[in-house]
């Protein structure tokens, strides 16, 4: 059954709570799946969210800890003794109680770290910490099952059960040499149903053996789980020897945060932020992005002061400015949200950057006559014929104008490894404000004779 | 070992195509994976594609066909005949079948499936072509496995080795009753660890059993298996009955597809077009959106036409105009970008309306005054006094205004069900344009007493 969280339940929960109802809140909330308490705990304040947290049983709070939002874990773990944490910390995916750690105030850490009993679970942690975290060795788990390449069937049996214990997922088991390395796969059906004579040799697969390496950036881990279709990856070091597995839980994460990052960046937010992150923070996210506006505002009007001359002459000139900003920058960033989709897909490096601007330009000159002609056909009912023709030779020009730094930019910067997302944001609409008022003003002067 | 396709390669093969170089192609491209050998494929001249294809086995061949990008796919699908598409068709999964047919233009449909041998592959996709493509009817496929409750451990293995022919990746194993109804899940681990005197009763879990319905919208498929971090999810039809299963690889295409689109729609893109796309449908994708900031502009037009007069004698106050309605714009597209996150992700339902306007007009005013003072000491520098106040104050009221309509605008759209990333195109935009300029020009009549 999945489970949804309504306004009604929420309320009785809330009721339940400060009330003490022990039987409503363990029949109504404890059997639900982690990520739903975990999603319930994240609403609450953060009182009622410690107190029905302690009345969830040991594995099922490390499981909720690990599904909530980062604030609101952080809030709870204050209420924690280290003592508490360390144990939630042995109930986890190495990768989920690695992350956790990385989270907490670095005075905290190593005590923390000393308090873990299982002291194989905390040399784990400690070796994944070592790694960055937006890397494959920062993503990857020490949870993973393998098996030794002259293991005959029987035993590879019996040396899994072992094994699967800690491994709450199994998809694939790893096959590995004498030396550790990684030599190929093979998966639970092949073993479950196999001759129980043969050896692992027989049974595994070393064609098409895809794995990352420890150094490897996540989002080409993501890259690669997604277009291989896989569910785990293995993760080698420098010597080739199995150190982990990336699961794809982790990868849709990956992919998820990508895509809000820039979808945030296009909207001209330059660091990550959530609907809960703190008003500073917003703020703060927002402002480099208003400056470049601010600053394109005031370069806009520096030239248009250069213009005034005309303006006073013909004040009409001016009705037509917002319109001519506004085209400028929705062309260009339109132009630049398709380059910067192709380069994040990893499909643009064969097509050559002549034939994208051929494109584009068509695109836009397709776009600009169907405009300018519409346009003029409107100013001529409203205004002067040499308006009309000022305001849609100006935006036809523009509108070309703007495709191509649309389409180039994000070009140019992947090519300096900039992120070229950053192009679709303010940064072009600025950049094209400017220059469409150029254009537009010394047009302008031009067939007015000014 | 994961393949890098270069251009040096990308060139090699492609004089290997030419002479018909057959054991540089075999050695070097037929033993790639076919995601790989698919995306070789979707880069070469049709010809080229042709032969190349022509070249992989029976199985590749069909793998690699589903890889391929849609339009490079039709092409070459046409070098067919319909008994060489009915053949591979029978050789994928279902569900990537009948997505292949949903494709073919339909004259040809009935036909193929006629010429389909295996009569059960036939049945499974002409089924499937039932269901709407959005939904999880049409995302799913037959391949899956399933246990009878009644089942002893021995039976389940034996019938599972039978049906896990068909079914290339095995994640869990669904458990149905006497009717087909889903009551159910093991995982392979489970089984192969179990003892051999157990029944299927004995081993199956049904707490937290997570199904979707063939009706439901592919999206909230998505969402429920990143959610509950599923690796596939079974759906079942209206009586309960177990009728297909859905694995993460397609939801992990579903995600990305919704993030494009999402960006596609901030950039003022309104059909989902690749770069790839057709300069028709590039021009048609953008032209809705360049309408409409035809038509702001056009608005925003009459706006300052309103304050001609104004204008003629103060031209300065056309200097800011690009200033003002850039800040709106930005901030507006800012304000609802959060808002529209928050939306997609689904946790936006408890907090109330008036807590993120509250939260936005904070930040608003925060950026606002930073914002103000800066421009009322540049404007200082460079104009008179009154002119400074002008700006600033406008430019404050308007990034109060725009961040209020950024804030509401998706949330209503929401509530009347329309797709809230609608918002953060040009149409905030231009809303905040005209608004802008009449808060700005309003203020400045007002303050040069005009």
């Amino acid at each position: 059954m999945r489970f949804e969280l309504t306004k009604e339940f929420f309320e009785t929960l809330q009721d339940a709570i400060s009330v003490q109802d022990l039987v409503w809140i363990s029949t109504n909330v404890c059997e639900l799946h982690e990520a739903d308490i975990a999603a319930i705990i994240d609403e609450l304040e953060d009182d009622e969210a410690a107190y029905l947290y302690r009345l969830l049983d040991e594995d099922m709070q490390s499981e909720v800890l690990v599904e909530l939002e980062e604030d609101v874990r952080e809030r709870l773990l204050q209420t924690f003794s280290s003592k508490e944490i360390a144990d939630q910390l042995e109930n986890m995916d190495s990768d989920d109680a690695a992350d956790l750690i990385a989270e907490l105030p670095a005075s905290q850490v190593e005590e923390i770290i000393g308090l873990i009993s299982d002291t194989e679970a905390a040399e784990e942690i400690v070796d994944l910490l070592n790694y960055a975290e937006d890397t494959a060795g920062g993503m990857m788990q020490k949870e993973f099952i393998k098996a030794r390449l002259e293991w005959p069937v029987n035993r590879a049996v019996i040396e899994l059960r072992k094994q699967a214990e800690d491994v709450e997922k199994v998809y694939t088991i790893y096959v590995v040499d004498d030396k550790e390395k990684l030599v190929g796969f093979l998966s639970l059906k092949q073993l479950l149903f196999a001759g129980s004579d043969s050896t692992i040799a027989d049974l595994y697969q070393n064609k098409n053996m895809i794995s990352v390496k420890t150094g490897d950036d996540n989002e080409d881990v993501a890259k690669t789980m997604e277009k291989y279709d896989l569910v785990s990856v293995p993760v080698i070091d420098l010597q080739g020897k199995l150190v982990g597995r990336i699961t794809i839980d982790d990868v849709v994460d990956v992919i998820k945060d990508e895509a809000d990052k820039d979808f945030q960046m296009a909207s001209g937010i330059s660091e990550k932020v959530e609907s809960s992150s703190s008003v500073f923070l917003m703020s703060r996210a927002r402002m480099p992005w208003l400056m470049i506006g601010l600053l394109g505002g005031i370069l806009g009007a520096q030239v248009i002061s250069g213009f005034e001359f005309g303006i006073s002459k013909v004040p009409a000139l001016a009705f037509f400015i917002p319109l001519i900003t506004a085209m400028g920058g929705n062309v260009g960033v339109q132009s630049s949200a398709i380059v910067v989709q192709s380069l994040a897909r990893g499909n643009a490096h064969l097509g050559s950057v002549m034939k994208k601007l051929r494109k584009e330009a068509l695109v836009a000159l397709i776009n600009g006559l169907i405009l300018s002609i519409t346009i003029y056909s409107i100013t001529l009912i409203f205004g002067t014929p040499i308006l009309g023709l000022v305001v849609s030779i100006s935006l036809f020009t523009v509108i070309m104008f703007a495709a191509m730094f649309g389409t180039l930019i994000p070009l140019i910067l992947d090519r300096y490894n900039i992120d070229p997302a950053l192009a679709t944001g303010p940064f072009i609409t600025t950049l094209n404000d400017v220059l469409g008022l150029f254009i537009y003003l010394t047009i302008g002067m031009l067939l007015f004779n000014i």
